[in-house]
């Protein structure tokens, strides 16, 4: 992960991609990605009910210091999420309100960190939704340079500048920047098939039927006894 | 904990109890039965408020593996409360909004799993309880078969099928399925004892008088003194 | 820490003061301290709003009992903040909704404690605030002497009796008594700065220019690029 | 978990099978088990190299409290190996030397325990083995009965008294009792099979080869590239 | 915890108790002070066997930052034991062998430090002990100035200037300064009582009659059962 | 991170540049590479004094699944290092002394695994060095396919296949394939530099006055007092 590195234009995805994504939810998304590109679920949203996706600012700080988050804001679009990597494990405040209000005037959907927040009353009532692994009170210095727009690792998964990201309450995941549109279609699929499913799973149909698991689960071995007794005794 | 099996029909303790040791919540569960039947404090409920007691179906699955559920829910009777162990520390999200249909439309009140859930948001809208170690939208395969309705180890504590559980958000506590009378029993002793003690505290009487504490707070080495200073002079 | 010792008056700073602190919240007063005397991120609040400012009242209990909590509310007087440490890792439920009434008839406004609550969905319709590092349904026994308003660690930090306790949604932080009115003055001036600094950044301006950053940073070593590409030719 | 409890005389498995079971080692007693009765991972031996197996003597304690130790070692026989759960999560040191004396000079062979340990400097010299899940000096008290010899859970799983024990560097794992020799079994075949796999693979042969993977893998979709840049390219 | 402080004299206790106190270890010392001034079971030594008695020097770094010690070594005298406590959880490499070879040189028998520590190999080699939270080859700066000599808080315990300090491989214990002489008398009945019981133990003598246990346990409840079988007909 | 991929060759660094790298050690290769490239500090060897630098072969395993490890071996070459990432957080042990003894016949030097291993007793009687997050006996199936040296993120940096890895005591840090001679270059000016300082430090001279500190740290703020009474009046 590089320091001392701003880079001013990234490339995106397609806007329309991205919102619709975003609106699939995590748990789709990451499903139609072949099950990848999921951050650590020690990533929390700070409130419930968000959801977003946007394409990545990424930044890279040092521990206790936020420096570089201003840097960033001047280089995001309307419509960016931001993505902060830490270069060793820190739970400091890093982000408050102040800079949730520079954030949300240039049009940034949210932020995605590696490392603490704090003013969370103000944010949960402003609607700046925050996925972190800590909250904490406790702030940062301005004094040492990392990088905005090169490529980091947050929470354990590789970031590239411009990826998208949808991120709601089940966490976090990151579609690199070229898969957009086939993740985006896998996903769309993916919905259009659920959706038969839970209306015949509501009315009492059984997943054993719809996916026609009897006969599988009887190969790998299963089997059934009327009652605990008859197993014990077998 | 046993491979390979599939009891159809369990003992449950009487509806009309189970129902009643739901109301009372864990804490006053718990300590009607002695203190014991606790899982272990990181399971968490998925959202505040709710508040549940029934008849235990359980499953043991393995990580990155829901199969079992699918067989479980055919099992599961209204009134039941899935609760799930994994045969390895496992945070994958295992359960979602279309079983959570499945499970509603069979009767099911709500899932204890010792792993992960995603679609949280949904379930929270569904008002469809959980009580989980994780939040991960990572998924699961359907491979390898675990069982259901045989004796399991979930967060630390022994369940047994047909076990009276009751969840809320202090936790979640399990009452052996012949124990459900004695213990409600003593757990309508201790409301109706508390309701006196609250009404006493309320207006300010102390616990010290109440509960008579101050000639054993003494016996047991208590000392006052009028300052820190009068302590440290001592 | 010590045992046996109950202490009956303590010195506290100005009701004004401490109000005023309370109401500034746990971010400011943290900065406007010269970033100490925060306690260990891990101490959460059970339900997300409250905001308070208090005097402490220390308690010292043992691992498994709870006993000194009806000492200490005698020892409290409205306006007041429990402060409790345990003298091993503990994550019992020491303190419900029974001793949430008393302590509010005494005029106690909140608990800050390094151990497990429970009863949370009473303390929440209560709106009793409590910070803990655990919620868990077991119950304490009365059994083993500590101690009321002697000097304690608690969640990592010093408190002692009398010091001013600020806690919110962002953790809890301890003023020492003596510096009530020093922290409430830079807290003031922190806030008034930070009206103006919000203004300008709603309004499109970037901290970058606001705090005059830009020649810090080159200095600091940052080098902008316009493409990742430029950064990698380099 | 039952409380009040001291049960004097258990079945165990044949000495000569559990002995044999020991040399085995854990990693190759659960293969021979079907991947089960794995103690969790955080169970650690205080000191590197030991070996052993046994029969479990088990024993409920209490946070803080050992008494039942002292009721545990009466009941135990040469070649039997203490195993105890604790009520609640806790790491005080609730054995140490003078405990270990007293079990070597009963033909306790070693011991088990969910929770903490102390005097691990002395233990190390005798050489008496203990797989925890803390060191720490603190102490305990003798107050509360907890049980010896009915079924409890230890770190994560069911042991029954009598069942056999294995712990090396590798863990501790429990076989059921009625399962040592059929378990034994698969462990000898598994141990023959493994010599003859090993002096093929020391002599440089692939597992790819020996286990004949290569169209198994191909078939689940494995592609090789003769470079990254081919594949980058595809 | 007060920075921008470095004190240069400090009272430490008699070094012929400092040194005994030592001699006894961790779980005697701690014992012998009614169970009191143990740091968090989490610190540990870097190589085993070590055992040190000195008086503290204590030291307050900031996350990232290991200026201090270069103060804190000058101040020290032969016999002394660094404690350093850092404003934040943090895991940096702080130590490392080029401080151990300074430390050395001035008599300072070893480290205790709430953080990592690196070149472990190095300083396993020169045996100089370290307690620590983590081992990290993460270096550090030395930019931002902390406190030596002012009180602070070690891995939850305060720690005072010239307070004596006993580690080994059971942990670390503190004994406040003017009670090291009452400590060292509690310590040396404590080990005379042990060397009687140990031999009576050794002979396979029980606790339970050497400490007359058998009616207790009658009275506190417990029930001995010849069978499990005849325990689950009761 | 990509699945069903391997990759034949890789460029690996110079081997001479690799294996002094590695004698350089953990310690002063981060601080030689700008204190970048270190894995996360829970990455722990299975048994203290061993020292590697080889080249990377990367690996992605899924949970559960060790399949890929027998690709690898045979696309290694003597003098690589084993580097494993799994999908999702998992604790198995995914390597054993069989595996060992076929990683050795082709001159591997050792594994770096985020995940578990088992045969620990035979893998340090055998001296094949590995660093891993966890112990376990656990075992695991080969069913799932991942990819062999594609880019994967380990213990939360990034490796790319042909990196150079240098592990000992202190950790695991990865220096970018490019960077080998730069980054040898700045550790051997590091290693001279420090023996001047060492030879210094042992005879008793200060950092404070070799480091020429003093004043720097009086302009930073820090004021010495004789005693603590002194500041305490200040």
């Amino acid at each position: 992960m590089q320091n001392n590195v701003a880079v001013r234009n990234i490339e995106r995805a397609d806007a329309g991609l991205v919102k619709e994504l975003g609106e699939h939810g995590v748990a789709t998304v990451h499903e139609a990605q072949g099950r990848t590109g999921l951050l650590h679920p020690y990533m929390r949203p700070i409130y419930a009910g968000a959801r977003i996706g946007g394409s990545a600012i990424t930044v890279l700080l040092h521990p206790g210091d936020n420096w570089m988050l201003h840097v960033a804001v001047e280089l995001a679009k309307p419509g960016d999420v931001m993505v902060v990597a830490v270069s060793a494990p820190n739970s400091d405040g890093m982000f408050g309100d102040l800079l949730a209000t520079s954030f949300r005037a240039r049009g940034v959907l949210g932020l995605v960190i590696d490392a603490g927040v704090r003013d969370v009353k103000d944010l949960t009532e402003m609607k700046f939704p925050v996925w972190s692994r800590a909250v904490s009170a406790k702030g940062t210095v301005k004094a040492t340079v990392g990088s905005v727009n090169s490529p980091i690792v947050c929470a354990g998964m590789l970031v590239n500048p411009g990826d998208t990201i949808v991120a709601d309450d089940d966490g976090v995941v990151v579609v690199p920047r070229r898969n957009a549109k086939t993740v985006l279609d896998a996903s769309r699929k993916r919905v259009a098939n659920e959706e038969e499913k839970r209306a015949k799973l509501a009315a009492g149909e059984l997943g054993l039927d719809i996916y026609k698991m009897r006969e599988p689960l009887a190969k790998a071995g299963l089997v059934y006894y009327d009652t605990l007794g008859d197993f014990e005794k077998r």
